[in-house]
């Protein structure tokens, strides 16, 4: 999985019906160490209500129908949790609650 | 899922029989900001009715056969949804009404 | 799906059980406008009996598993279609009768 | 499969239902040859104990749910060996017992 | 699907139990021209019984679960046929007979 801000959303009205009361969230990938932008953005479907701004997992291809909301639904990449913090090497370099 | 705009389309008429009834569209993926071209273009089954210069969604791999169009086909890359508007940062970067 | 010309065979006899009877094509990825060489030549199972030369249309992932010819098969590149014709923006860039 | 370093631990609280009680390691991928590190650090849920600074493998795509810890969960990522040794070309580059 | 050529052996005592008696084998992808290194070497299960220097094809992505070898494992990626020969634009440019 990798991890991404959410920055933005999208709206469409024609879809295919099985994507119906889906929220659509663009995320931007993010480094696992600074946090920085690192990769195109890219359009998921929030299986958690994350909010703009925070950084959360995706899930990509095949897995990301595994979350109730996605079920069977044609989705390659689902928001499936939001992150509360990250250690890496033993040091804590991202932590929600004391992020901006 | 990445967003692309409508470029072309491809005829076959020599084909595996699920692709029977199937129109084929060329996409050129877009950026998620300016909406510029940005990466390169392929070939999807359009299950929304698009038409070309639109800005569309396109949903890759296995779950590109979850759309009731692409269902059992041979297809690893569908268009599920007609894109109207786009929020980055909480500013419209897109709005399919106000577009050329 | 990407379209890519067919340029060349594959022999393997010892091989698993599933792909005996397959023919395995060498098939070089194409732009999308000149239909010029473009990345990384790969095999696929023909399910449509292409010819060396042809244009064909390439679907890859679990999708190529869905013709008749792959199904069940360990293959994750499938030649499902034989391109006539390509229009992009209003003009047609590609005609099988008027290629070389 | 790739090989990776355990080098640290995402904690998420507000996640999708099926990954209660995995165990999420980042992990960065490393050169089959000098084990440096190579490529982007990713999120993998763990299904062998593993521990930070230990050489793993990583199973990605859809085969990632095929351990008993991820099945039907969404996961594209999964640790699902830890490794003793690799040899290339008749010599041992990597013997976990000799690595710091 | 592409082309590798087997280099090297990867050993891992501590593994998910599905892996239970599959060879994992290091393979270095290989330009299907030349058929000099080109990419990132990798690890592939060995279906077929490929000895170190051969000329192997990889099957990846769920594919690689369609051996009888591979059914139901965490696998992403299968040796699933060795190669005798490859011809592209008419011309041999690889024979296993005639390789060192």
């Amino acid at each position: 999985m990798i991890l991404a801000r959410v920055i933005g959303t999208v709206v469409a009205t024609r879809k295919d019906d099985r994507l119906n009361g889906s929220k659509l969230q663009i995320v931007q990938p993010v480094s696992l160490g600074d946090m920085s932008p690192d990769g195109k953005p890219l359009v998921a479907i929030d299986a958690v209500g994350a909010g703009e701004g925070e950084i959360v997992m995706i899930c990509a291809g095949s897995s990301a129908r595994q979350t109730s909301r996605t079920k069977d639904t044609p989705c390659d990449a689902v928001i499936m949790a939001i992150i509360d913090s990250l250690d890496v090497g033993g040091r804590q370099v991202y932590s929600k609650s004391q992020a901006r």
